[in-house]
């Protein structure tokens, strides 16, 4: 295959492959895709452990880095990171705090205590995203991506600087040309029914709308419901030039999912997820449980903004997963998950996507032939 | 163009056009697609009118029919139409009449009274559309569609005996499957971005799901979120032989769309919808206005079952039409809304898509050139 996307990157496929897991990022690249290894749980340390594996394990394939920089949210004027998380500790209502401990009682789950203090506010703060954007550059990245509204200009800069192309996920036309306007190389498209992050308009009328409105000029990646071949040619009938994948690299060999979680997904159909605030303040796709269900009930007390959100719940989520109440457990997951019935490794995943989309383009070939 | 539908039924295009005005029909099939009329708001003597006149204006060219059968709605027990009515509007609650008069005073729209009952019901219960199915067989149509799960066993029966093909939407594949086992024909597999009663899975996941779900004996077509050539291929890519379409027709020259409205539906962008309950009961995905959102408000008492949501907000609807309420005005539109943003004919749409396929199969086929 090839688009202006495999040109640019020496990559045999235009798939790309997100993953918070090492060893599903330098599978994919091995197998022709792109890998690219969400920074997000990782301290700047971490993270450079993670990289320095992938430089040995990729066989000098390309990969990318992908790092949440939101443009806005609360407490963005609050200095850095340790200051930041005092102030904003401070934010939580009490109330929020009572409703998440009543849930985790209810359910038998021991009740939070001051004990145990996680990375609070992980890597989607600009104070702590910067950090992880110097480590990856000093790695032979070749594409940074930012999942949250357009990376600030001088990120952009420091990247093209180094030779490395930058990616910007939008989930509408109006935040694809304001990505576009700071120097994205690549926009991201990403449906409604994608994983994790994610807007209100589905791919279908999503990738015809911002191809549009960013022109010819700038590349787009179609994300959102994309597991297959046949969904890997409609992404591009509509208009992209590639795809970005997520949910499907959940359950391959190589993902360090647990087996539990990884059951769940296997098992889940399209219609088991939800888009819902409760994980980190602005809404995500993610596996619908009793969780998500509380959030949702006349009870909740309602969301918080990011990042008070994920501050508020983070501890809550790891009593959850030591307890093993999986009731309670979500993941940020697409509805594809549906179509996720099957443990394969990543290459194979990728291999099954270039066959079926070789079966539909003899396919629609015939539907012309007259 | 060549499918299993347009082998069928003798068309020239696999593109199906679901619209309530005849003109619009009528002109789809002489374009080469086939027009289907929605029966929903007719009762059996206007249906009978509206098809002697596509009859006299399609030109030979096959059409379809499209009625709502639900499968389940409050009162199914209840008798025939006149029983039904008296004692659905006894269960309307107090709570919800009083906050629909509110909504609509505090927008300077007349109260409620008791004069002027409109035609409550609609064709939405068996003993309201059975009337309609009568009509319709009598007439040379092509399709008869079911729009709200699987239609009787019988009513299927009747129209095959009638050499009639009969079609169901169904928004997930466990609906698709029930709808083969009573012998429908043709799945329509809506996803979650199409206009009117939807489910929550997104085109892009669903078309493959129930292609699978059905196997290959039965015919399927792409509905939600197309109204472009580059997303008739998309469908088509993902497992369907033919498009379904709806919104694109709303503001098309021969559309019978007041003009207030035809201008808001053209100044609509793909953001502009809500999947809301405030109309029919049933999630229904339509223009975002001061209507859906009061359902949404905290002092909104919930919406009612179908068919009780329609009686309780009917006269409110017609009320709010007579005064002009543009703002309270709302429409069953889907996200391709965004993209309808100019007046054109129906066969200039049928064209514009056609030409837009042919274009993104030829850039198709270059990317894997080698």
């Amino acid at each position: 295959m090839r688009t202006r996307v495999t040109e640019l990157f020496g990559i045999e496929y235009p798939i790309f492959a997100f993953s918070h897991c090492r060893d599903v990022v330098a599978a994919v690249s091995r197998a022709g895709g792109m890998g690219v290894l969400g920074a997000l749980y990782f301290t700047p340390e971490q993270l450079e452990t993670e990289l320095a594996w992938i430089d040995e394990h990729a066989g000098g394939k390309p990969y990318g880095v992908d790092v949440v920089m939101p443009a806005q949210y609360e407490g963005a004027d609050l200095g850095d990171a340790g200051e930041l998380l005092a102030k904003l500790q401070g934010m939580i209502p009490e109330r929020h705090r009572r409703f998440v401990n009543d849930l985790l009682e209810r359910h038998g789950v021991d009740p939070l205590t001051e004990e145990g203090a996680g990375h609070y506010l992980l890597g989607w703060t600009d104070a702590t995203a910067r950090p992880q954007v110097e480590v990856a550059l000093k790695h032979p990245i070749a594409l940074l991506a930012n999942a949250l509204g357009p990376p600030p200009a001088d990120v952009v800069e420091q990247a093209h600087q180094h030779g490395v192309k930058v990616a910007g996920l939008a989930s509408n036309a109006r935040h694809a040309r304001k990505q576009v306007e700071v120097g994205v190389d690549i926009i991201v498209a990403q449906g409604t029914e994608a994983g994790g992050h994610t807007g209100d308009v589905a791919t279908m009328v999503l990738i015809p709308e911002v191809a549009d409105a960013v022109g010819p000029d700038t590349i787009v990646l179609a994300a959102g419901g994309i597991g297959r071949g046949r969904q890997l040619a409609a992404g591009l009938a509509l208009g992209a030039e590639g795809v970005w994948t997520g949910s499907v690299w959940l359950t391959v060999e190589e993902a360090d999912t647990p087996e539990a979680s990884r059951d769940r997904l296997l098992a889940a159909t399209s219609r088991d997820t939800v888009r819902s605030r409760s994980w980190t303040g602005k809404p995500a796709r993610m596996l619908k449980t009793a969780w998500t269900d509380a959030w949702e009930s006349p009870e909740s007390p309602g969301t918080l903004p990011m990042p008070m959100q994920f501050m508020l719940i983070s501890d809550a989520l790891r009593r959850i997963n030591r307890a093993g109440a999986g009731e309670l457990t979500t993941f940020p997951v697409g509805q594809i998950v549906g179509s996720m019935n099957q443990v394969k490794t990543a290459a194979q995943v990728i291999y099954d996507l270039v066959e079926e989309y070789v079966e539909t383009m003899e396919r629609l070939n015939t539907l012309t032939d007259s």
